[in-house]
């Protein structure tokens, strides 16, 4: 209710703040026997990791995750999967600057207003830090989810859009650079691009695309909780998101439905795939596919003007490390929130007949 | 769990089919004292009733809701709302010819994947009309939100799009022409291309913007049920919707953090607005606006082949009484997702502290 | 969470007042394909009807059920099965007299302390009337359960106490006769004690038992929501209940561990079965039995002094059709709410291994 | 879903094993700005720790809790409270002889009907060691419910019961032997008596009573999640739990509606409390009292005959370190049960009236 679980079923509850001795959470609902790859894990948790790459924030962290329960002789056991990382690099005094004031499109002045307080030492729980966890969970719903595939990649940065329809690229690409494009002429200018932005203390925003392949027709709940729903619910809660669309999204706002709707072939799949491989919030077998637009970070390395919590006017030096753009690092925590709303549906989907 | 009930404290369950005897649904959490004034709900049931204009089907119902209750002497009594819509005109003829095939694009084929079978006399569950539960229990929804304004309107129909900030529009304009754009001009246009569409027996797509004022800071729950996730995951759960994005949305992308960021004016209050009024999944108490993608129907009155449940190709003749174009009748069903959302997110910010 | 909605799987969130203008629910997460026999909820309905003999409330209630969705062509669809009871008996004349005053022992002090407002006609919410739309969910539940039989009984009514072993008496013989006791000597003393109490204008308390045949190993959810704890918090949800104990019960507490263990057969089975069969919350494939203290009901036919509002002293002479001993009616709400956990269970089950 | 969350608002979810890492939990919902006091945990804590006196299971754990987020400067932040205890003593060796086969009247068989599997270095999840993390929650539970006091006590060992009204006891010194009983006398025969049932390598069952005061009217939800019901449903979910009562419990039911009824004082204070202080499932404001039957611990010293994985019977000597009576060690752990579900109702609370 206070909103830090996610999912019914397959069900992950978090705590930790960014400044605090660790993060961590607990994975209830994961059936029993799964075998668990630890290494699988880690390497999203690695792509996840500051410090990767020179593109992204220097932050100091292992992420190094450690299980405490629900996992015996490599195996789940359906009792709850706990598990920590511990925070390595605590340096607090980087954040004093700003623990009188609030910074612009920051959380810093909605926590005060919701909760009379808030850990001042840093962006506390609304950090990016605590996708970390949740990167930690989706690695084992991919594990659950068996041969579904789903991979993410980086489509725009600022103004440059890869609008190459996702079916004739080569996805697997997109782990061989930094930028995590798969296309490696775009990528390289995304990349320079980035660190001009960079270098002018500046930040910029992007889009992730995402694809799932494999998810058998049948997935999904009718009403509120449609297929699509769920996964742009899971998008918007990922920090710095701004939308969400799936299949034909806002293009397909001006389309004719003779031209839009995806005729059948005989057996059940479709010609075009419009629908984005949901339809009426149930998958249909088809490759599920979406974006995701990620605004500008607001931590800027620049002079700013703001005020502080008795309203007065000041000005601040932005400093510290941060990304100064965000979709890199944002790949692997969009496959992880699909990866959570399709293990959920999967298991969901044991209940939907006699 | 099974996806038919919306909301955490203030909560709506709702059931029918567009076929059986009627719709109806439980509201559960709303607090005792409130005053219902019942033409307010019976106004947004007619502002989504078929019939209420040429450009909507003309599918006869009259949309009535009968309260059972937890209302008593015209005030809630904390007790659940139980409400039923019975349905008026079921022609299961008009749907004969749909029993053994599956539509393109509908939830013909997903359904029967899913459940093993369905009522095959129409939409079923499937159907928007769904959605007139959403929009009674929106209804008190919005009486619970008081000085909270949710004012929804056509932004868009196909190609046609009304770019002008909500700012400098007249949204009271918006219910003074059947397409409810808040521009006359623009709304004229928009009519006689939503007619010309249906004459060729095929359909358009649309966008619905949602401006809401008067919302404190401090409502939405920081990680998973971030405010701005809560409202898109609600309107993803719209029939037909592909794409939501809030404040800057994917335009945001563009931009720079320096250019993005909402400088504070003293009082708390921001000079501009890209954020779209949440911080962190928080509201900070300026307008919450959205904007809501809305496919082409998938109904045609076309003729066009497709498969039977035999994965036989069977040509079909499309016909009934549909909306060739669905974004003036889904107006006070964005409203009313928004207002189950917002609703609920009063209430839980009453536990934010001691 | 406002408390109108049980089971997490098979979920019925129910609505509606003992003076309203009916009640119902719905019940959302049956599964596809249920054939659902209605004579058989209308049964279950009888048996907890008013009016059925001489020793229950002579209030006049048809309590026919009437179903607006959610089976189609006799199956269920997987839709939510949404229901109503419409209230005959509306004779809101019969309370006047208690308006403005608390009846002792009664919900109306603590409803008005809660809501700050109640329906004053009669019980309101918190009549045992609502009970009507759990047993037409457990109705439905128990079909879904196929071979698990259910069968409630009353074993003590005030202080005469049916001792027997539930394995020494024949369980079909409790339908026989109007208390719903098994043992026909011991049936017709109860009922001669409950109409000597009525006479007196008086009521008396009773225990229901119920034996449960046929569960497999393996249902029940090993912490928070042990099988056991979830029948105990049912049972208690029902109007008048103030105890419940399952297994060895309250008895066991003098035994020695060696005497109370439950030693194996090579099958797994039991040959003591003191464990009530649920060890660690998971059942374990033998007999469950428990057993429900029911309080004797609060509404007397005698005059009484109490307060009112005001918190003046009156005299209340009582009158109505009431219970004199709520055991014989209370009998299939017992087995509806056994029911409804373990259809619960059952479909949780299917999510513990992969 | 699977069991391991506990409360609506204020929501505790566990993790860990007997034999694993260690144990922990998240508690969500606690509101910002309660000061937490540190030791008063760890006091509760070292109530329920193995090896406190001579009469209890010589276990060796510290039960450290250490608490990685949710607290900054001494109160709590509005975000989840994450903790860890680590586990000591890991013996697994203890536990060498039960690997492959089924104690009788434990978990071990059922556990592996509902998971395929188990963790059979002990009694894993279902080991009454993960009550530790209870004891936790219901410690800041307590401090966020302030003036309501909840004791619970030892009032029945075996067949030495405690028949004295709790009114007329001094109920803090129950804290002042190892039985927890809070009449001394009673309290060394109790502790008499467990000695010479340890002796035998037998255990003994036992009651234990509570009280709470201090609750204002109008806790509690009206059907379903009534008050009792909650508490009834938290006490069967505590280890070797058989059965509950409150108020005039089972004894109850013998008694005549004129004489059970709790007649009003002007002040809506009642003259007897037979109810226990909960009408129609809500807080009248009398104390509230209830009884929690423990069976004997399943776990002997002596020679016991049973069956392995193969159904092959097979003798086992008992061995470990176990409690020969499990009621003074449940006394904390049925007062944070009871915090836990009254904090939970503090908040619901909150949401009743507009």
């Amino acid at each position: 209710m206070a909103g830090n679980s996610f999912g019914t079923v397959f069900r992950l509850t978090t705590f930790g703040e960014s400044h605090g001795k660790g993060l961590g959470g607990v994975i209830d609902g994961c059936p029993a026997g799964l075998k668990i790859d630890l290494e699988a894990i880690q390497k999203d948790l690695d792509r996840r990791r500051p410090g990767q790459s020179a593109i992204v924030t220097q932050r100091k962290e292992s992420d190094q995750v450690q299980f405490y329960s629900g996992i015996f002789e490599g195996e789940t056991t359906g009792t709850p999967i706990g598990f920590l990382i511990p925070n390595a690099d605590q340096k607090s005094k980087d954040y004093s600057h700003i623990a009188g004031t609030y910074r612009p499109s920051h959380a810093d002045y909605t926590y005060d207003q919701k909760y009379g307080k808030r850990d001042y030492r840093g962006g506390g729980r609304s950090s990016a830090r605590e996708t970390v966890c949740r990167v930690v969970a989706g690695a084992i719903a991919k594990q659950l989810l068996g041969d579904v595939s789903i991979q993410a990649y980086v489509s725009q940065v600022g103004n440059m859009a890869l609008d190459t329809p996702y079916g004739e690229l080569n996805l697997e690409e997109a782990e061989n650079n930094p930028v995590r494009c798969p296309d490696p002429e775009m990528a390289s200018q995304m990349e320079a691009h980035i660190r001009e932005v960079r270098k002018s203390g500046d930040t910029i925003g992007g889009v992730v695309s995402c694809v799932i392949r494999g998810v058998p027709a049948g997935w999904g709940e009718p009403v509120f909780d449609k297929l699509h729903a769920c996964l742009g619910g899971a998008m918007l809660s990922i920090n710095a998101v701004k939308g969400f669309e799936y299949g034909s999204g806002f293009q397909g706002v001006t389309m004719r439905g003779s031209e839009h709707n995806d005729a059948f072939n005989p057996d059940g799949s479709t010609r075009t795939n419009h629908s984005g491989g949901v339809q009426g919030g149930i998958s249909n077998g088809m490759d599920i596919y979406f974006r995701v637009a990620f605004k500008p970070v607001a931590t800027l390395l620049q002079s700013y003007d703001t005020i502080d919590k008795e309203g007065r006017e000041v000005t601040v030096q932005g400093k510290g490390r941060h990304d100064p753009c965000v979709v890199p690092r944002a790949v692997p925590i969009v496959e992880a929130m699909a990866a959570l709303v399709l293990a959920d549906m999967s298991l969901l989907a044991r209940l939907s007949q006699i």
